[in-house]
């Protein structure tokens, strides 16, 4: 009570004028006095964490502070217990989360009561989608922080080192333990003992913060770099390649996580190319991990060519096998079964496979969510993903209960975020795609956490109204004026973004060009490409109507989820609209529930976007007083984007769809501004700057 | 009154499917029926007029109709008198003129009296800014239909007569009697024999339709082809050559009209550069031209480059010489005191200049308004110029006449207009500018004439419900829902571009990268520019406020205006407000009559151009059902191109004069979606499709 005391009774701030770029991330605690730290014990970590409390300690000046490790029930994994003067734990680990917790609670103005903190997830994992060669799939904030030149071999500098510590200590203060180091596409050499040697490089500066390292391999490792004729999961050649590999990962890192595998997927090798299936692949590997503690992340993101339904995919493959996988095999399943769509229902394996673990795969980065040009909180739409009820082992069957253990008994439990981070001097490339990485760690640790006190916290945090300008700032106008707003827009970001792009369950009629997934092509469709591949196989609009029939008289998707979300969404009535074309395919004329037809509703609704981003532009330059002037102006200008990119989405889509529905766009609302043919021609990632 | 009964009575056309490219103007009409035509003489001028009555003709099916030429003092120059059954003239021009003025009245149903038609100019001629390399200067409608590729020789083909008769009949059609064939930038072969040959072949297929031809020239020929060692206009070599070329040119060329210099302005020859004035220039001219009936029309649009105020020097440079000049020179003056700006108060030489003859000098091309990307119908804005009064003698003694002869002797009335004519296949680029070219006609006959009759009349020739869409459309309706919202678009088109673009009086803000003059340049000012050319010296935007102080205590141009209009301008509180940063540089947070203070009002005033040009968009899309596919897409791609452009003014300004009021744009208006660093960077051109 004391703290919140300190946060709302310190009427005045006086800010600072240095240049804010955004690299402190929302690691901003400063001391406010000093305290006297009780530890019996010391290692790495626990320095950390001392040192962490020292430079961040906002209670009273003066105050002794325990650190306690001891054996309780009640704590679980690197969980603690927190109170006003001590913080208890199991491990090491728990005591720094415990540290990072506390100052933080001060900092924003939480109570601080006694109180056990257990995280939702053993394992928390960013996914770096990095390559070898320095570069980032998926990635909108410069190169890696991992890989630099392949060329130039794999050498270390201390600047590496540096950076790999700041990246280490924003992870623990949020919980995520654990970073896959490279993309799961992943190169050949990255088991070679070169390379395994910079892993151990990072592995070595990310160990103190309780972070373990990971790798993407190929599962054709054995033939490409083991010089084996085959990677048959069965060939007792390649078993024992792969154990002898293991014990050398071992050797160099051992705390070494475990291994995350895309196989057979999208081109990349597996199992089903021996003619062996994704168990026999997994299983192998699981037993090479097993004397370590090691797991194998194996993703289901898998889905042929010329199927009719991509979306059934998953679902039909990995059933099957459900029971076949070893303890420390965890199925890594995307929340949504198309791909990391604004907007999808949860992927139907989520609670389906009661004897398998299952992990959910977030997509921290936005590949598909205008990546960092656009600012769309994701958090929203994680805990609308957390939160959806399977109903797999009756109600209350959340995803985030079937894949927590509080279900399903599981070994392990764990949950990935693909990481938004580079070499930017913001990390994130977008100043509020920092809020992204936060909500995931912060999630990972409490699945039942709501975005709106995410949004909170990394907001105190991260635009303090100790930071920043060299005005005094009274701190309920701080509040009023900039928390609440920006909170506000912060929690309507991403539904505006799905309202300005893929509204009422469109999914996958973004831009296929240059392969840059930004802004519209519904129209997409080169000569030769996969027609999975191809937007019109996901919104199929014609003259009769738009939508992808997945009920029983489609693809029959739906029948992939358990009652009663099977009849509530083969039928359109009934069918939330949120994810009404997703499952159906139905006139331009279908009566929505406001009474409009569905032509005009698509019309409001990607209007509506438009205007939401315009909103979003005035909360922002209304808080410029509160904001220093480097990260209010690039926000500004990121949101101008948005604006233009919003209108672009807008007008794409509608003239696109208006070819096949012949109504006009109801004239309440404002015209297009771009001319079909224009947009079809152009890659709207030339348009930015 | 019958027409008009036919007009309206025939409820329901048929359209037809034809494509349409905007190819034949406001030249639509087609005979509904046979007419018998009575005419004593015969001639080319005479059996034109009688192929288009009978081509055209719309009235009683089998009616007997009457041309008549007889002297009347009643028909001045050739005018004439139409009554149902009887076209009466003096000339045969007069007789064509009458034709087409009945058609035009059939076809949109006006009534036809006993009524005397008289110009309010004898010459009313169109300035064609083309290159002999078959460029036009701020041509915006392709390359020139007179001159093709210097390189290639002056050949003429079929297909450029066939061009050349298309051009006359259309201006013959709206009383256009004089063509200046190039760019008053001339070149300086125009004069050679070889080019005159092209002149001549040129004015044999306009001569037909009562058009002159002109020419623009280097005033100094004689030195640049003639071989003397100057052009000194009191040289009694020059005066030789002179009477020589003008007597060639007559002899190839009976009815050549005179000739149109620039001379000592932006870097022309004149006569300056031999220690002569305008006068002696002019004047050596019209002595040669004199016997011939030719004139000779010389510009007024000159400006030294480091004068204090560019607005003040015509006045300064042509008040001392007034009543110098021979009787066929008049001094073509533009409309406005700095350039063709979108809004400026008229020249003050108007009426100021009493014993000297002065013709206006229109823009019909959209130099400073839009290029032919956007729809800005300039007719209001002429006919605010041409009703202004200049008090000069007298309350009514408005710029129309001052210049047609209604208040001064004159020996010569005359007015220009720059031509905005090209081989695009609508002739104008946007399907809309055509009206301007078909205003500065009807204006250039008549100017009291208002812009919404023009508009009307254009629009009813021009989107005729009779052609278009294969489909029955009742006339009422095609009035209500097309002919009355598409008129009010063009009448506020003017005012929307000022909004957008330099509203309160701003002028000359453009971009001058690449002298495109096309999208705001507020910034503009690269290294070793004439600073006139900058448009700083004419916002002058600083942190005390904007505008250009014109008053006494300023540049004094208040002072050429005759009272009442030199205390009205010179006191921002009587000042129009239209014109208030034209003579004047007021604070920030000067208080304007509505209780807004400047800064705010500027904001609100781009806001609303933008919306403007939205609710354009709205009109146009409404009126589909009424327009041709081809010039609706057309028309509707232009708009979206305008609300584009309207958008990156309003950005472009509001953000760079910002830097300046350092106050916020009012958070009930949209925000920028362009940043300033952007838009300073880029030309706007580079942003067209």
């Amino acid at each position: 009570m004391r703290n919140l005391l300190v946060f709302f009774t310190l009427l005045l701030f006086t800010f600072n004028l240095q240049a804010e770029d955004g690299h402190n991330l929302w690691l901003r605690a400063k001391s406010t006095g000093s305290v006297d730290i009780v530890c019996a014990r010391s290692s790495a970590t626990l320095t950390i964490a001392k040192q962490e409390l020292e430079q961040g300690w906002q209670g009273q000046n003066g105050a002794k502070f325990t650190l306690t490790i001891k054996k309780d029930k009640a704590i679980k994994g690197d969980g603690f217990k927190l109170s006003e003067n001590e913080i208890q734990a199991n491990t090491e680990l728990g005591i720094l989360y415990g540290v990072c917790e506390l100052l933080r609670r001060q900092q924003t103005g939480q109570t601080i009561q006694n109180e056990i903190c257990n995280p939702s997830y053993d394992r928390r994992v960013l996914n770096h989608w990095d390559n070898l060669d320095g570069t980032v799939e998926r990635g909108y904030a410069g190169l890696s922080i991992f890989w630099h030149d392949l060329e130039k071999g794999y050498a270390v500098t201390d600047n590496d080192r540096m950076l790999w510590k700041e990246y280490a200590r924003a992870n623990a203060s949020i919980g995520i333990n654990g970073s896959v180091l490279n993309n799961v596409n992943s190169h050949k050499l990255m088991l070679t003992p070169e390379c395994l040697q910079k892993v151990k490089a990072i592995a070595e500066v990310l160990r103190p913060y309780g972070i373990k390292t990971y790798l993407s391999v190929k599962f054709s490792s054995p033939t490409l770099i083991g010089g084996l004729k085959t990677s048959d999961p069965l060939n007792p050649e390649v078993i024992k390649w792969w154990k002898d590999k293991v014990k050398e990962i071992y050797t160099l890192i051992p705390d070494f996580g475990g291994l995350l595998i895309k196989a057979n997927s999208e081109g990349e090798p597996g199992p089903q190319d021996y003619g062996r299936n994704h168990a026999d692949g997994a299983n192998m590997l699981a037993d090479a991990f097993k004397p370590y503690g090691g797991i194998i992340m194996w993703r289901a993101f898998v889905y042929a060519a010329n199927s009719k339904d991509r979306a059934c995919q998953a679902y039909n493959e990995f059933m099957p096998l459900d029971g076949q996988f070893r303890d420390n095999v965890i199925i890594q399943v995307k929340n949504g079964p198309v791909d990391f769509q604004p907007r999808e229902p949860f992927t139907s394996l989520f609670g389906a496979l009661k004897k398998t673990t299952v992990m959910p795969e977030l997509q921290i980065t936005q590949e598909y969510l205008g990546h960092s040009e656009q600012l769309v909180f994701l958090a929203t739409m994680w805990e609308e993903f957390l939160k959806s009820d399977t109903y797999q082992e009756g109600i209350g069957s959340t995803v985030a209960r079937t894949t927590d253990g509080s279900i399903f008994p599981q070994k392990y439990t764990a949950i990935a975020g693909v990481a938004n981070i580079g070499l930017d001097t913001n990390w994130s490339g977008h100043h509020f795609a920092q809020a992204n990485w936060y909500a995931f760690g912060r999630m990972a640790w409490k699945n039942q956490m709501t975005s709106e006190k995410i949004a909170d916290e990394w907001l105190k945090l991260t635009f303090s109204p100790k930071e920043g300008k060299n005005v005094n700032i009274n701190i309920s106008d701080w509040q009023k004026n900039f928390l609440m707003p920006v909170k506000q827009l912060m929690l309507e970001s991403r539904e505006a973004t799905v309202n300005y792009s893929m509204p009422l369950g469109l999914h996958h009629i973004f831009a296929g060009l240059n392969n840059t997934h930004y802004g519209p092509g519904p129209w997409f469709a080169p000569k030769g490409i996969r027609i999975d591949w191809t937007p019109a196989y996901y919104h199929k609009a014609d003259s009769l109507g738009i939508g992808f029939d997945r009920t029983t008289k489609g693809s029959g998707a739906v029948s992939q989820y358990h009652e009663p979300l099977n009849s509530q969404f083969e039928n359109p009535a009934t069918c939330p609209e949120i994810y009404l074309l997703w499952f159906h395919h139905l006139p331009w004329d279908y009566k929505m529930k406001d009474g409009r037809i569905l032509w005009d509703e698509l019309c409001y609704t990607y209007d509506k976007g438009v205007n939401e981003v315009r909103q979003f532009q005035k909360t922002w330059d209304k808080v410029q007083p509160y904001v220093d002037a480097q990260r209010f102006s690039e926000v500004q200008s990121k949101l101008r984007q948005q604006c233009r990119d919003a209108q672009v989405w807008k007008d794409g889509c509608l003239l696109y769809f208006q070819q096949f529905s012949k109504r006009p766009i109801p004239f309440d609302i404002e015209r297009p501004v771009y001319d079909l043919d224009y947009l079809m021609k152009m890659d709207l990632t030339d348009m930015l700057k």
